[in-house]
């Protein structure tokens, strides 16, 4: 792994987090996108790397039972990686579990694949690299 | 604030977690650290910014309280500013609360402050900056 792509951060209320956010770092949110596929929706902070807000769109969705369950807060560490098939393989062999069998379209242009977080003392750790479907669409 | 500078992750057992960590990483420890006004060990990754792993040194320890609530996982994230004291004046005009009056030692020689998570949607925040000692008495 490269380094550190972002910072995730789930949130209840997207408008409120991001005043919250703005005020904290000094900066506005350069960008909100949504993942439908994920029932997300997400606003972006440069911070040095990024960091992403993420509040669900739905009363189910992925970060609604974040929050339920573990309340507010640091969702997951994204790594940013050259090659995501090469770390990919390399982390089964490690012994690592991941969450897709094959990369998936993320936020921000970016394919991505999670490691389960029972391998990595409790944090939800993400691959991404740069998709090129989202570059030649967005050049 | 200017850039993430680091991500502490809390651990139980610090030898398992470091193993985990060089192996999910692909990079070793470069360094362990204890602070023990923290009651805590830590041990330093390069990733791109650093990733920080901290196991507490008592069963009493904030670290050890902190995983007991809710789990090993992410703790805190760490911002480099490049004068704590000015950045520590303009959260504080901002309404955020603020758990140092001034600023304390931290690891790897860094003068740090931390925000109260309840102002910031759950997330522990970090400022750190060189520690002017730190950088005399390691030249």
């Amino acid at each position: 792994m490269q380094r550190i792509e972002h910072i995730g951060i789930a949130v209840k209320n997207l408008d409120q987090a991001e005043a919250i956010y703005e005020a904290l770092l000094g900066t506005a949110s350069y960008k909100r996108e949504e993942v439908a596929s994920e029932n997300v929706i997400t606003s972006f902070f440069k911070a040095g790397q990024k960091i992403e807000l993420l509040a669900s769109t739905t009363e189910d969705g992925v970060i609604a039972k974040f929050i339920e369950k573990k309340g507010e807060g640091i969702h997951h560490i994204a790594f940013h990686v050259d090659d995501i098939y090469a770390e990919m393989q390399r982390l089964r062999e490690a012994g690592f579990t991941l969450l897709q069998d094959h990369p998936k379209k993320g936020a921000d242009g970016k394919l991505v694949c999670f490691v389960h977080p029972k391998g990595t003392g409790g944090v939800l750790v993400e691959l991404c690299t740069d998709d090129p479907e989202a570059i030649i669409s967005n050049p």
